[in-house]
């Protein structure tokens, strides 16, 4: 079984599982929202990524879930696997990666559990209060769709780090920097969110294609895009590094950042909020009323944008 | 750094975690509990113990917890590491443990986490209702000292499974279905804690003697023993088998049991309630105001507990 199947098996298990296990978060009555995210050092660590960096992307991978869906953190929970080929200041490290980004981020560490393991295993509980519950499901006919962020950089500095790909400077700085340094816009997140601008939203760490088609599915809508989340002096260095940009764009992920959607009028508004708050967004397209799915018109084509792989232009 | 290293390194980094990050389970204002506990297979699991076993070992160690504190379990989130050496139906048989035992203990899994991991690890979080927190800092001067269950029976088990001990049926069967199958007394936990009858509780899963000193130790207080937290059919049998019986008690650790003290006028109405709930329940010792410490008269012997390692009467 892979993952996406285990998750379907448990929600077939679970009371009410079908309808409760969908979304980012889980938005309780009462205004509490709660997310746990595992990082495993196997799967989730690339190369060249120091402990303290391994430790706050722990946190920030769970963050990037409240950042979409505008739920403030307000008390974390840590539960730890080290393993024995890890030393003294490798833990201390680690601990000040995860420790200094909650509370940077307003979580008050609660609790947690230490333990030994083959793996490094970084499981983190975030817990939160909400004052909108905004879903995956909430995008209308005729909703603009934006992204925040540049999307594409992580799917190259992986590339780099994984494959060997050539990139230069300044494009691989940009990339480096995403890849170690992710830092979702979590005030954005939160004001977009509480001052009722979104009527759909969703973390994007599991990449473009697979969160816009979860929102289109969620929703029963056909979004169209007509533009990427990309900055265009970015997508310039992407080609002239030779990159494929649609790829990199819908492909990588690992870029914790927000796609959401927004009624015409909050336009104006969501720019304005996000200039505030020092965010790139990109807007990129348009919901329609269609049979779910993902189009992008992009250099005189269109095509459809699958869950996953990749697409070719040309 | 060892596991307890590592939980005080955390307490000097987390705000207030010296004060915090001191008890079973974390008590927020507005009634809300949180705990996490970690299973991770090449630690926690003894030979022969099955999948669901595994998979409801992991609920079970966090709802002791919650038993041991008096809080009514109400969500529960699930974080899983799987690793590639496990087929279909040993992951469904993990997942049908852990998700029987929550329902079954009244609590809704609203969220989770899925990963590949080289360790099978299931994190398992709880939130839960709670009316009073008792605290394992709570013992007063002249309280007495009960403990639930029958120690030292997952001891022998253990040293069977991991050592090959000879031990003789019946104690067997007994030893070995409290390792595979433990159940905390949730229902009784709740009710005396409740009604206000303890003063202070711990879980006992990482020991009596560490439990005991625990509370001593948070409490400065002197813990007192005059008698076994175990049947005297049992102690017969443990004899029988060449058992050292206070090694066995004192010194295992894995019962999901619940240590607590009260004051002398509550001694009826906790053995009553005990009766009302077919729970075990020993009286074992005694308060007094001294520094902190633990001591066992026991045939005719006084002698110290010490937190860990143990010790011999002859």
């Amino acid at each position: 079984m892979n993952e996406l199947e285990i998750i379907d098996y448990i929600r077939g298990l679970v009371p009410n599982g079908r309808r409760l296990l969908t979304d980012d978060v889980a938005f309780v009555r009462g205004g509490v929202a709660y997310k746990v995210d595992m990082l495993v050092r196997s799967t989730d660590v690339p190369p060249g990524m120091s402990y303290y960096q391994i430790g706050r992307k722990a946190f920030i991978s769970v963050l990037s879930d409240f950042t979409a869906k505008g739920v403030r953190p307000r008390f974390a929970l840590l539960s730890l696997g080290i393993p024995r080929d890890m030393d003294d200041a490798e833990i201390k490290q680690t601990l000040e990666g995860v420790l200094s980004a909650a509370s940077g981020h307003g979580a008050q560490v609660v609790g947690g559990d230490v333990n030994e393991a083959k793996d490094l295993v970084i499981d983190v509980i975030l817990v939160g209060r909400y004052r909108r519950a905004v879903k995956r499901g909430g995008m209308k006919c005729g909703d603009l769709v934006f992204a925040t962020g540049n999307f594409g950089l992580t799917s190259i500095g992986l590339d780099h780090l994984l494959n060997g790909a050539a990139v230069k400077e300044p494009l691989l700085d940009l990339a480096l920097k995403e890849v170690y340094e992710p830092e979702p816009p979590l005030s954005f997140g939160i004001r977009a969110v509480e001052a009722g601008y979104l009527n759909a939203s969703m973390d994007s760490s599991d990449g473009l294609a697979m969160t816009l088609n979860e929102l289109a599915l969620q929703s029963g809508k056909r979004i169209e895009l007509t533009a990427l989340p990309v900055s265009n002096n970015i997508i310039m260095m992407m080609e002239e590094n030779g990159r494929d940009v649609v790829k990199d764009v819908f492909f990588g992920g690992e870029e914790y950042q927000v796609v959401l959607s927004a009624s015409e009028d909050k336009r104006d508004k969501l720019v304005k909020l996000a200039k505030d708050e020092g965010v790139v967004l990109h807007e990129i397209g348009r919901v329609s009323c269609g049979p779910p799915g993902v189009y992008l018109s992009y250099k005189g084509k269109t095509v459809e944008i699958p869950r996953a792989g990749w697409v070719h232009l040309s």
